[in-house]
């Protein structure tokens, strides 16, 4: 009897979903880690250094003391009384736990949750929004959920009926919206950023590649935009987002909006925007757009990726339709509750007077400006490669730098069967123990070879990751220079 | 111009998804819950009870000490070393905590983990199997995830094509696997438990549902079954779980087996045996049967639904398969890694010398010895209604009583056009308080009427809710006596 399940026989959605951000290179790496481990010394290098992934505290950024307080008292309130716990916890952290435990009925952690979350926790964090934004917000339009990427299948599943149904994407794109959107069976409708202009939006793009879609038979939905951008970190200016508001409202789109890197942003001329703030600063109300706005616990300058907490913010949708989100959210029963409870610390951290405000602070701007400080020293190293040219890492927590790649190394790669830029970054890797992921995990403008590498290794790993990196590309450029 | 999202423009499979556990008749106790802050006197009860679904925290059952002291230490690994900590926490748990944050790279509980979960905690989850059924397990053959819903919806989602493609579920069932097909675009080919004989599985219903299924063109791909049983509480005896792993086997079918009820059995004559200890005991291995088993540290005596953490146990797909699975976890990073730990904890709990055995074990015993008897009183109680017949609970968490209504409560209903179960539960709640869900939910034979309902009320509270349950059936069937 033949196997029961075989590629032939599975869903062939699964067999088209592509993840980059954890494809062949990083199962490569991790067979190099175990070769290290087992037989150190046999590499030229004796670490495998991880910038794929946006996973900061894997490379050892510490978590913030305020928020795991919280945390470690809410997993075990039976120690909130105890008098060894005034001298072990800071007093504002007891207290947040009191408070936050005493908006779970019956102070269960370790209940199920209302499916959109704690309805206590929604207050906090649509508060939070509000202070942010200037403008109201509703806590029975924040669904929490387990990291940003649930809400955003949820959005998914909830938009695409077949390949008819299209998604705009930027390109390149963070690979879960491609991941998605092929899972679901719909259609990535591209729109390509302007890498000149710093990967500026051009609504004359957008435009053009609607009427494309449509005379393909393809109905776009929606709109996927990532500000601060992943891969390519640029910050989008005010002027752009009333523009891309427009467009959406004009042409009948939802707006999902990831605005995970909210905090991270790194140059003074620019601030984020959320794009509720600004569709409400036009006068564009619950009527006009409609608008999911994606948040994370995974970012920012907490990082807390293993925690997965996060919520989407869902606005200008019918009741009927709000219904059905529930629904599927109620599938699920709810997020877990320790990511609900940090989703809430992130948009309301200790505020003046706080006992924990200052070392709170002190934390959160060194790892901003360690950040900004790595940033810019690897994009300046970056710029100095040989036929390599980056631009500014504005936000997030990535360069996406376009190498204009040899004749001789294309053809290399040709007679390899990969991509161009994949046989440049297995080459890195191979030869430093760096791991970057290949540009067209991302997607990107045909015929240009980027790669995406975070900014996260530690301040102290920098000069290493640089000289490496100088090394191994000036020798990749003696080789295959034309 | 329209609205760009209406019912008529969404995914229809959404659409058709239903989830009974949290359906209308929960919305309607929460809106009483609701009034009975506001205007407290409002309603004859002076609290709801949630009877609905399997969430005991909820209900005032406290969490294990001990794992809730690891959990806690891991989230806040800085106060480890401080001498408070030897007062507040037990040995044993600081003692694990450091196991645990040695068997994560860089001690990093912050950090996106491998997507099947830290390698560690799989060795000591693949061990607690290997305990339980005196078979090996294979660490990389489990995948953590975010409670078992997910792990469900991820094997669906492989499996599932087309509705060409069905899939074997008992009726009744628990309304995730009826919701996760719908949203997959499967076709749920019932077989039904006998509940003359103790919710019975017969492999000749097993055969006649499936050729009946061949007849329509569709191809049944998998077998759910839930043992112990939900919502019908039953046991499986070991010879039926032979007869039902040699009926996947040679029908090619793959054995989705939801053992999250594993910890939960309350009779001394049944025990919990996994189908794959049946099927290695039967002298089947890899090559045999595609067996997938889902755990949750949601159910058992533990009951952490708010941690979201289980996994699933993924035997005897080819390579190549397994590699599509692993994608899909990869697409969303990871679970969350409390969820892991406690996940590992639930599977390798305090042994036999380890400082907090004796505690661990009492309220282990404790919590399962109430259980028990809270099952006893209420299926008792259930039993003596008028006109209703109730099987045992042998385990799980549920008792599913069978109702004959009377001619008129079904004209009742049928008048006010809903299910006559249905019409049942709402008058309970506005009677009583008590929120229980009606068994059309689930499925049942035609004809047949049901509810679920939870052993979860806390032992001080089942006196109040037979006496109130009792009350109401009498004045029901005095109302509608035909």
């Amino acid at each position: 009897m033949a196997p029961p399940v075989t590629l032939d026989t599975i869903n062939p959605k699964v067999l088209k979903c592509e993840y980059a951000v954890r494809g062949e290179i990083v199962t490569l790496a991790q067979r190099i880690q175990q070769e290290l481990q087992s037989n150190p010394g046999s590499h030229s290098f004796d670490e495998i250094l991880y910038c794929n992934i946006g996973n900061p505290q894997s490379l050892g950024q510490q978590p913030i003391t305020f928020f795991r307080e919280v945390l470690a008292l809410c997993d075990h309130p039976a120690i909130l009384d105890r008098s060894e716990t005034q001298d072990l916890f800071s007093a504002d952290a007891v207290e947040r736990a009191r408070q936050i435990l005493d908006q779970i009925p019956g102070r269960a952690t370790g209940a199920y949750s209302h499916s959109q979350g704690i309805k206590g926790l929604r207050d906090t964090i649509a508060a939070g929004i509000q202070a942010r934004d200037g403008f109201p917000a509703d806590p029975n339009d924040i669904f929490l959920t387990d990291g940003a990427s649930p809400a955003v299948h949820m959005m998914m599943q909830l938009l695409i009926r077949s390949e008819e149904d299209g998604i705009f994407c930027p390109i390149p794109q963070y690979p879960l919206y491609s991941a998605s959107i092929a899972l679901h069976g719909g259609t990535l409708v591209p729109y390509c950023l302007d890498e000149e202009t710093g990967w500026g939006l051009e609504i004359s793009e957008l435009k053009k590649q609607l009427e494309a879609a449509k005379s393909k038979g393809i109905a776009v939905r929606a709109l996927v935009i990532i500000n601060p951008g992943n891969p390519t970190g640029q910050v989008l200016a005010e002027e752009n987002q009333r523009d891309i508001v427009e467009f959406c409202k004009t042409e009948g789109l939802v707006l999902l909006a990831d605005e995970v890197y909210q905090e991270n942003v790194y140059v003074p001329e620019k601030t984020f925007h959320s794009f509720k703030k600004i569709s409400r600063s036009m006068g564009y109300g619950e009527e006009d757009l409609c608008l999911v706005s994606f948040q994370s616990v995974s970012k920012g300058y907490y990082g807390e990726c293993g925690k997965r907490g996060g919520y989407m913010e869902v606005t200008g949708f019918n009741a009927d339709i709000r219904e059905q989100i529930y629904k599927m959210a109620s599938v699920n029963l709810c997020s877990n509750i320790s990511g609900q409870i940090l989703a809430s610390l992130v948009m309301s951290p200790p505020k003046v007077g706080d006992k924990s405000y200052k070392s709170y602070c002190a934390e959160k701007e060194g790892i901003l400006a360690s950040l900004a400080r790595r940033a810019k020293a690897l994009e300046n190293a970056i710029n100095n490669l040989e036929g390599v040219s980056c631009n500014k890492a504005e936000g997030a927590m990535y360069l996406f730098p376009r190498i204009y790649l040899p004749q001789k190394a294309i053809q290399a790669a040709e007679d390899a069967n990969i991509a161009p830029d994949a046989f440049y970054c297995r080459r890195l890797l191979n030869a430093t123990g760096i791991v970057v992921v290949p540009g067209s995990g991302f997607g990107q403008v045909t015929g240009t070879w980027h790669f995406r590498c975070t900014i996260l290794p530690q301040e102290d790993k920098i000069p290493a990751v640089i000289s490496r990196l100088t090394d191994f590309h000036k020798g990749f450029m003696d080789e295959f220079r034309d």
